[in-house]
C-alpha cells in the first residue's frame, strides 16, 4: 500500500466516502506476507514511497510469479527487474496492462494511483551505445517510481564536443545519471560542469583490465569532481532509485 | 568569487550603490590563475555555488599557503582539507579567523558573504568512535558549504536497538550521511529505514580481511537497500559534498 | 561404520547376542578402501561421527556412483552434495530409499542407524529468496548428520522489522545459520541479538561490486559482532557440519 | 550490567536482602549511555553474557579511559584490546586490580560478578612462535569471559609429529582455536582430526605472497576438512568470543 | 632432433657406418622452420633434452596438425597437451601409434629413439578425485619425456593418515609432485615428511573462496615446510617437465 | 570527412574546379549525428586523422549497420573491430567492397581517399601462436589507417635464438608493436635491443596465474626495459592507433 | 659511449685528427664493466642512443656513486633517479657540474656531448599539484636525453575550461606526456583533442579506492580514447624515455 | 642431530670406539624440546638433512638467543634468518664463530660436522642490483646446508648480451635459482637456455604496479619456459633450500 493509496483513503473517511470501519479493514492487512521462499514487506511503499521491487536474477519464474501476485493483490502494481526471458514471458502473459521492456530487462505493472511526480528532471547520460543496456533499466526504475526522465546518450569523452554541444539538457536537470564503462572519466568531467547532485554508474563494458566494470567503478569512486556518488557496476535500478529519493524529497 | 557575492554585486549595480564601471573591474579578475605549482579555478564558485577546495595530500605548507592567499584575495574565503600539522599551524599563523578542527584535519576560513543555507538539515551518522576523524571531516564541509548538520554517533549495528532507539532524529533528516567502517553494515539497515538520500562513506577503520576499507566499500555497493550511493573511502569531504549539492537544489 | 554401530555392536556382544568373533570380523574391514580414483576413508564416521562426504563437482557420475557403492556396502549411508544433474539421475536409479533434493543438489540415502540427534536446534536464516539453494545444502546437510532444523526465510536487513517479528524464533535456536549475499549486513545484526553461536554463509547472489561472493565474504569476516564465524562462499555443506559439530558436543 | 548481576540481584529480592524499590534503582540505570565520541551499551552483557568490549585501536587514550570508566561505574568490569603503549600505560595507572598482557595488547578489569565457566576446555593451538600475539589475545578473552583454556604451542605442519604427539590433548577440549599464518595447513589437519567444533584465525605472519594473512585465511576458508570455521586476520580476540559461545551454550 | 639421436650419429660416423657427407646433411638441417602461423624450434631437443611440446589451448586443430607433421617429420616424435576433442580427434587419425589420453587432454608419437630414462621414480600425489586430470597430465608428460612414474590418489589432509599409511612409497620416490587444490595443504605436510624435491601444483577445484585456484597456490607459495617450490595452477605438465630436469640431471 | 579530403577539396576550390558553394555545402554537413542509440563524430577524422572506429562488442548487429551506414555516406570508409559472426556477415552482405578478417574478427570499408601512409614500418611482433588474432586486429587497424606493416611471428624468449636471428628486421621498424601473453618477457627483451618506440600488448593467452592477461599487463607495466609503453590486455586495435600516431607525427 | 661520441671519433679518423690506434684503444674498452654489485652496459648508449640510468631505489648511496664513477670516466655522464636524499648528497659533493633535482629525486651529470635534439617538442601535462614529483622526473629525464619539454600544471578535468583554454599548447606538442591521479579521465579527454601520441602516466595520488594507483592505472588502460599508451604507476622516468624514442625516432 | 652425526655415531660403535650405552644416551635425548614459546624440532636434522633454522621475523631477540641456544646445545649449529639488527648483535655476543651476514640479515653457527657436500653447483643469478639482498640470503643458506655457490649478478634482460656473454657459467651449474623483481622476465630466458632444474625467487623490487613482487611471481608463475618452479616473493632461502634438495638427492 502507497503513500498515496493510504492518504486517499484517509481523505475519503474524512469526507465520509469510506466509512472508518471499511479504511481499517484496508489498514489492517498483515504488513508482512509469508511465501515459502520470500517474505514480502507489503509496509515498504508506505515507509519508503516505493513498493518492495522483485529482482529477477536467482529466482526462478515461477517465484518472480507468485511475489508479483501478492503485491498485484494489493493494487500497487511491481516493477520486476534482472528477468530472464522466461520470466518475462511468464509475467507478460499473466498480467494484463504489464510492460515488459526486453533491453532493460525488466516488467513494470502500474499501480491503483499513479505515484507523485518528483520536483524536476533527471537526466540519464551515457557514454556509449553499449551501455544502453543499464541506462534503460535506469529510465524504466525512475519513471516507475514516480519521475520525469530525459536521455543523452553516446556522449563519451573521447569526443568531448558530444557533450559540451548539450550543455543545456545537461544544466536544466535536478539529477544526472551518468553512465560509463571503459575509463569512467565522463562522471568526472559532468561533475565538475553541474551543480546539481551527480550519481555515477560503471558499467561491465569493456574487456581486458576493464575487469568486468572495475576500472570505470575505481575511476568513479575517486573522481576529481567533488560531490559525485557511485553505486554498483550495472545498477542502473540502484542509480535511479537514488535519484528518485532526490528528486521526492 | 561565489553565486552570492555576484548576485550582490549586480544588485548593488542595479540599484546605483556601485558603477558599472567599478563592477566591471571585480568581474573582470582572471577567472583563472596560474601558480608555478598550480592553476586556481576561480569560477568554480560561481559555476558550482562553492569555491574550489585545497586537498593538503601531496601538497608543501608552503603551496597550501600560497593558494590559500589567492583565495582569501577573493573574499571567498576557503576550506582545506588532509592537512598535516604544520600545514594547520601555517594557515593558522597566517589567517586570521580561520577554524583549525585537528580531529577533522582541517582549516576554515569563513568568506565574506555567508553561503546559501540548504534546505534541511544533513545527518551524520557514525557506526563506531574511530570512524569519528571521518565524519568530522563530513560536518566541517558540510557547515562550511552552507548546511545545518547534526551527528548521530556509534549508532553500529552489533546493537541495533542503539539505532532504533533514534528513529526521530533519523526520519527528521534531508539527507543522511552514513559513516563505517568494517562490515558496512549500518548503511544497509538505515537505507531500509530512510525515505531521504542516503550516502554511504566506508571509512578504513577495522584490520586484516578489512583491508584498509575494501570490506565496508563492497557492502556498500551492494546494500540490499535500494538507492542507497557511496563514496570514496574515508572520504567525508566528498559524501559532505554530495549531501550539499542535494540540500541546496 | 559410524560410532553409533560400533556401539551398538558392542553392546551386542556385551549381552552375548553377537559373538566376539562375528564382532571381530566386522570390525576388522580395511579402513582405507583404494579405488583407481580414489581412498575411501571409512574410518571417518567412527572419528569424526559422520561418514565421508561424497563432493560431487569434478567428480564423474560413474566415480560418484561406484564411491556411493562402497559406503552403502558398509550400512553407513552416504550424502552426496554439488550433484550434477546427470549424477543425481544415475543417483537415484542406483540406490533405493535415496532422497534427492534438486534445490539443494544433494542426495542422501540415510545410514542403517539414525545419527544421534544434538541437543538443540539449528536456525537457518536467508536474507533472500536468491540464497535458497544454499540454505537448502546446509538444512539437508544438517538433517542428514542429525540435527533438528527449523528454516527464517527473506528476512534481509533492508526492512529490518522483518527481522525483529521474528525474535521469538531467532532466540529459541542453538545455533544460527546466517545466509546472506550482496552486503552480508544481517550477519553482524544476528550476531548483535543472539547469545548463541552465528556461523554465516556469504552467498554468490549479487553481480558486479559482489564479485561472486566477495563482498558478502569481507563483511562477513569484519562482522562489528563479537564472535561470528564464517565459511567458504555458498557453502551451506560447511555450515551445517560446523553446526553439527556444536550441536553435538 | 551482566547476567549474573541481575541474577544475584533478583534472588536477594526474593530473599528479602534488597528491597524492591533498590533493585528498581539499579536496574533502571539507561541501558545507553552517550559521551560525545561513543554510546555504551551497557545492555549487552545482559543481551548477549559478556559486556561491550573496548576495541583499542583508532581510540586515543583518553577516549578509552573514559569508555572504560562507564563500564567500571556499573562493576561489570571490561576487557579492551588491540591496545597502544599509551593507552596501556593510562589504564594500568588508572583502574587498580587491572591485568595488563603486552603480548596480547590487552587490559582486563574484572567485574563484580566472575563470569559463569562454560562446560569444557578452550584448546588454543598454534602453527609457529609468530602467532603468539594473536593467540595472547585469544588466551586473555577466552578466559575473560568465563572460560577454561589451554594452549599447544609451535606445532605447525612442517614437523607434523609435533601435533600428533599431543593427540591427548587434542581430543580432550571442548573447541579448538587453530591459529596459523603462511600456508594455514595446520586448521584443516586438527579440523580432520578432532569431533569438536574448529575455530581457525588466520595470522598476517609471513611475508610476500602471504599477503598479510590472505594466504592463510583463502586457506582455511577452503579447509579440506568440513566444518572448521574462520575469523578474520589476526582475530584472536573474536575466535575466543566465538569458541566462548559454543562453550556457554 | 634429440640429443639420444645426434649421440647416436656421432657414434656411427666413429665407425664408419654412416659417412661424414650423410651426417652433416642430417645435421644440416634448419634448427628453426616457420609456418605462416608458428616458428617452430628443432633445435630445442638437442638443447633442452626434448622437443618443444604443442601447447594446444588457443591453437586450431589446423594448426596443430601442421606443426605436429613438422615434427614428426624429423622422428623426434611429439607430445600435444590442453587439446580439445576435435584436435584430439585430428591427431589421432593422422598419426599411427600416436597415444591418446582424454582425461589429460594430451597426444603422445614416441619418436625413433626412447629418450633416456632418469635416475629414480617421480611420485605424483593428489589430495582428491577432482585433482586427477591435472595428475594426469603430469603422469603423461613425465613418461613422453622419459621418466618412471608412480602415483598416490586421494590422499588429502582430512584424514591424514591415508598419506601416513603410504609412507614406504613417500620415502622412495627422488622427486615428488603434490596436486592439491581447495587448502593445498597436503604440499606442505609432504613437504616436511621428505627430503628430496617437491613440486607442488596448485589446481582450480575447489569453489568461491578458492578463486579458481588462487587459495592453494598463496598456500603452498607460503608453505611452511622449507624448499617446496610451486608451478602454475593446474599445471600438471610444467611440474612434470621441472620434476624431469631434477630426474636428469 | 578526413583531412585528405578536405585537402583535396581545398585544393579544387583553389584551381577552380570546384566551386566555393558546393565545398560549403560539402563541408557544412553536421559534425555530430544522433541515432537513437549513438552520437556519431563525423568531425574526428578532420581533428585526428581517422574516422570514428565502430567498436562491435556489445552492440547489436543492427546497430553497428546503422552506424556503417551513417560512416559509408560520407565516403570516409569505415573500420569496425570485435565483431561476432553475426555482424560481420550482415556488413559483407551490406557493403560491397568490404574486407572481412575473421581471425581479427574485424570489417574494413576503405573510403574515397586512401589515408596518408606513415613515414616507416609498423613491426607486429607475437610471442607464440596463440597471440595471432591479437596481431591480426592490429594488423588490420594499422593497414586501414595508413600504415606499412610487417610481422614475426612465434618468437617468444623461450627459444630466444629465435628472436635473436631477426635482428634485421626488428632494427629496420619504425614502430616495434610486442604481442604476448602468459610471462610478456618479449617486450622487455625487444625495448632493450632497439631504440624505437614499443608498444606492448598483453595478452589473455595462458591460464591459471595468468588471471586473464593480468600476468603479462603486470610485466609489460614493470619492464627492465626504459620507454616500453603498454595498452589494455588484447588491445591489438589500440596499439595499431598508438602506432599509427607516432608513424604519422 | 654514446653514438655522438663515436660518430664525431670517427670523423676525426677520417680528416686525420686522431690517429686510427688512438681511436682504437678508446673504441675497445670492455663494453661490460663488472662491479661487485652490478654489471654496467657501457654499450647501452650506442645501442640505444642513452647511457644506462642509475635506478636509485634499493642501492646504497655507496653503490650508486661507484656505478656513477664508472660512467663518469667514459665522459659519457648519467642520470641517477629516485635518490634517497643521502645519495643526492653524496653525488653533490662527490661530481662537479652535476644538477640536483629535489622535487624530482634525480641527479643529472651532462655528458661530454649533448645528446642530439628531438624534432619536436614534449608537454608534460599534470591534473593536479600533488601529481608534480613524477611530472618533475619526467622533464628531467626528457631533457637530460636531448629534447625541448614544456609543462601544463593543474588542468585536470574537474574544472575542463582550464585544459581547453590552453588547447594552442596542446596541438603544438610533439608528445603529449599525461600524469594524472584519482580518476585519471585528463588522459582520456586529451587522447581524445590530439592526433600526436598520448602517454599516460598513473600516480599514487590519491586515498582510499584510488589504491596507489590503481584506479588512474586501470583507467587509462581503459582509455576511450584510441591510441593512449601507458607506462608504469608514478613512472615519469619511463614516460620520458618512450616519449624520447617518439621524438627521436 | 644431523644425518652425520648420526651415522658417524654408528660408525663409532660398530668399530668399539663408543660403547653402545653412551649412543644410547645420545640418541635418546628428546627430539622434541618444549620452550614457553616454541617446540623445537630436533628430529629434523635427521629427516630432512639440515636442523630447524629459525626464521626471524616476528620473534623476539630473546626469543631467538633461546632457540638457539637450545639447537646449539645438540652441536648441531644453526641458521637463523630475517633478523634484525638487535637480533643480530645478541646473537653476535652470545655465540663464538656466529658468521653473520647484514646483508642478507642471516647468522650462522657452523656444526660440529660439516654437511655434506652436494654433487654439482648452484648457481644464483640476479637480473639487478636491488635484488642483492635476497640473493644473499639464498648464498649463506645454500652454503650453510653443504653446497657449492656461485654468483652471476645484474645480469637482467634489458641488456640481453650480459647474459649471453656468461653462457659457460650458466651451462656449468647443477640448479639455476634466478631472481629478479620487476617483470621476472629473466627466469623465462634462462628456463630456456638450460638443461637444469631453474628456480626462480621475485623480488618485491620495483614500485607501482609491481605490487610488492607479484608482478614479476605472476610472470615467472606462467614462464613460457617449461619447467621452471617458483617460490615466495623474496624467499631466497626457500629457493636455496629446493636447490640443495635437488643437489643433495
Amino acid at each position: 500500500m502507497t503513500r498515496e493509496r493510504v492518504r486517499s483513503l484517509l481523505t475519503r473517511v474524512a469526507d465520509g466516502t469510506v466509512s472508518p470501519d471499511h479504511a481499517l479493514d484496508d489498514l489492517a492487512k498483515e504488513p508482512l506476507e509469508s511465501l515459502d521462499f520470500a517474505t514480502i514487506d507489503h509496509h515498504r511503499a508506505l515507509r519508503q514511497g516505493f513498493p518492495e521491487v522483485i529482482y529477477g536474477e536467482g529466482k526462478t519464474a515461477e517465484q518472480i510469479v507468485q511475489i508479483a501476485e501478492r503485491l498485484a493483490e494489493r493494487h500497487d502494481g511491481f516493477l520486476a527487474t534482472r528477468l530472464s526471458e522466461e520470466s518475462s514471458a511468464r509475467l507478460a502473459s499473466r498480467f494484463e496492462g504489464i510492460e515488459i521492456n526486453k533491453l532493460a530487462r525488466t516488467a513494470h505493472l502500474p499501480g491503483l494511483d499513479s505515484p507523485p511526480e518528483g520536483r524536476g528532471t533527471i537526466l540519464v547520460v551515457t557514454a556509449g551505445t553499449s551501455d544502453l543496456p543499464v541506462a534503460e533499466e535506469a529510465v524504466v526504475t525512475a519513471g516507475a517510481v514516480g519521475n520525469r526522465v530525459e536521455q543523452l546518450i553516446d556522449v563519451g569523452v573521447a569526443g568531448i564536443h558530444r557533450l559540451l554541444s548539450r550543455k543545456d539538457q545537461l544544466f536544466s536537470a535536478a539529477v544526472v545519471v551518468v553512465i560509463a564503462g571503459m575509463d569512467g572519466a565522463l562522471a568526472s568531467v559532468i561533475g565538475g560542469l553541474v551543480r546539481v547532485p551527480v550519481i555515477a554508474v560503471p558499467t561491465s563494458v569493456g574487456y581486458g583490465a576493464a575487469f568486468g566494470g572495475i576500472a570505470p567503478l575505481l575511476a568513479m569512486l575517486n573522481s576529481c569532481a567533488a560531490g559525485v556518488t557511485v553505486v554498483n557496476i550495472d545498477n542502473g535500478f540502484g542509480a535511479a532509485m537514488a535519484a528518485s529519493r532526490i528528486n521526492h524529497w
